[in-house]
């Protein structure tokens, strides 16, 4: 595939990630932004949707869905292309690995790789990643790396990965339960749903079709929580070991096996860059809101300095300075003037509003 | 008068300084704000009350008098009283006054004097001055300071300081027009409006009521610049003395002068107080926005640090750290912890929404 070439790239597509890309299209730096979860807004729509905030300046009551609505609307006349559902796996600083020293002039800095596989080169990167990106929680206490892609699925499967199979679904979400009746509705599988206790942390609505398929055999029920993997001579996962609530053992025979325990936050790859950290937090300066690597910026929840509260207000004004450091840092000779969206000609045209 | 006691003064009701009021009634401090301009807003009324702003995060597009709305109805619910229309003119530390050294324990640490009589007692200021107090543009060139207050009026005048006279109102703005138009219509006065071009900075429809007063003899227009203040023996002004285009001089008299010339921001008695100046700003830490001097605070365009842009998200965010570390500095035994509006019962109570 080929790569992607741009200015910069936004890790995190939540509030301080889409303001981000906002203030650089204002320095008109051509930025893509990429996110692990397959919609906008970070934790504001992961984690509380619905929850109004009441300390965004200026807006009295606001919750995250509809922050995030506004940010992308504001964001929309730069047309920052986001990619969704799928972390950063790869960064690689070009200059090194191309000639052990400096790029070529023109030469992109940086080469970012995608669990999608996308390829993106570019000269700054901006880590707006807040408690890291929202990944699948893996099943505890049981190692199930060995079968992990395979007969261990954390994404979403298409039917004719589970048709014909035995299927056992983990966990006590709406998304176990949806994915447990999918699976049960489409027919030509058995489906176990394996939860700790028979009461599910879902909507009534979605209970009830639950439990009509659990009175109807559709979807056997297994109470208890994993507590090892059985496997075959072959190699292959035969069963997952559960333990019930009276401390019995049980041996749940499986071909395939979907947790579905909700997502977690994941700082990932990001700890692996060799970039300084804090206690899981990248350290920066508040001038330029610089990581200890050039051309590597942090905004946001995933950054520490003196002071440093955890508000969405603070990451506003971090993508602000952030943004001026980035142009500055990719136009080293120019000077990079403050201009007003109240009298600027350049930046109402930008946005699609000049007279 | 009774002082005023409480916990802090911000001086400044700019979005700034709403937004620090905001931010300090979430940390339950007793605050007080004093602006100059009679209304809140600061620059965004004072400057850009119909002109859009499109880079407030979550906010598309906001003019200034909507943004100041918008903050206003956020910090209703905390009942924080503004007092407008008047600058702090003295700042006392107490504790030095008091005794020469420390306070006693429970005296306020600051004592604040306001132009219209107010008297403060407080333990910190938040300086939210913007580029300073929007006070009168005085009259360039001509020093008419031994008849200000007297017969050189800055602030509005009842009609009874005027019947009878002969009134010189000055300046191209619509409130020189309006003021030279509510004196003719009033009457029993004559009043000459000098400007330097018969073309006024004014509306259509102020400019026709104008030009009707001038067409029917009520406003006479003298066209020129002032160049001079004519006394007379007893030391009383008697005339302005201007300059023609054609650089005539001329001699304008008058009874009382009602220079309108524009609003200037100043920074006026802060700049008296001590305090470590940059070319005009005040230099903080990005922790705490503390100025040198303890217990003084300063945000938004009127501080200076390295990096410094101003923009009104990053005033936010100076202001939502120096609510923090004002708390912290009034209550020094307490850990000033991070709560959130999502989720906090305690802060949706002060924000009258707890469920």
């Amino acid at each position: 595939m080929n790569a992607i070439r741009t200015d910069a790239i936004v890790i995190g597509a939540g509030p301080v990630g889409l303001y981000q890309a906002f203030q650089l299209g204002l320095q008109e730096v051509r930025v893509h932004v990429v996110d692990a979860l397959p919609y906008a807004g970070g934790q504001c729509t992961a984690l509380y949707p619905t929850k109004p905030i009441y300390d965004l300046p200026g807006i009295v009551a606001c919750d995250g869905a509809s922050l995030t609505e506004r940010l992308l609307r504001q964001l929309q006349p730069l047309q920052v292309p986001l990619h969704l559902g799928q972390v950063v796996t790869q960064l690689q600083r070009r200059a090194d690995t191309a000639n052990g020293g400096a790029a070529p002039p023109g030469d992109p800095r940086f080469r970012l790789q995608t669990s999608a596989g996308l390829v993106f080169e570019c000269d700054a990167i901006v880590i707006a990643a807040g408690a890291g990106a929202f990944l699948p929680r893996k099943v505890p206490l049981v190692d199930l790396s060995p079968w992990e892609g395979d007969q261990v699925r954390y994404d979403e499967v298409s039917p004719e990965v589970w048709a014909g199979h035995n299927v056992v679904v983990l966990g006590g979400t709406a998304s176990a339960a949806e994915c447990a009746l999918q699976i049960a509705e489409g027919g030509a599988a058995h489906v176990t749903l394996v939860h700790r206790t028979d009461r599910f942390d879902i909507d009534a609505a979605l209970d009830e079709r639950l439990q009509s398929a659990i009175g109807a055999g559709w979807i056997r029920l297994a109470l208890g929580q994993p507590i090892g993997a059985i496997a075959g001579d072959d190699g292959r996962l035969q069963a997952l070991e559960i333990a019930t609530a009276d401390d019995q053992r049980r041996a749940v025979p499986l071909d395939l096996l979907l947790p579905r325990l909700g997502l977690s936050p994941q700082l990932g790859p990001i700890a692996e860059w060799g970039l300084a950290l804090q206690r899981k937090h990248l350290p920066v300066d508040t001038e330029r809101f610089a990581t200890s690597e050039p051309g590597i910026f942090a905004v946001g929840d995933v950054n520490t300095y003196p002071g440093k509260r955890k508000l969405i207000v603070c990451g506003f004004h971090e993508a602000t300075l952030a943004a001026f450091a980035v142009a500055q840092w990719l136009r080293p000779n120019e000077r990079i003037v403050l201009e007003y969206t109240t009298t600027s000609t350049r930046l109402q045209r930008l946005l699609g509003v000049a007279r």
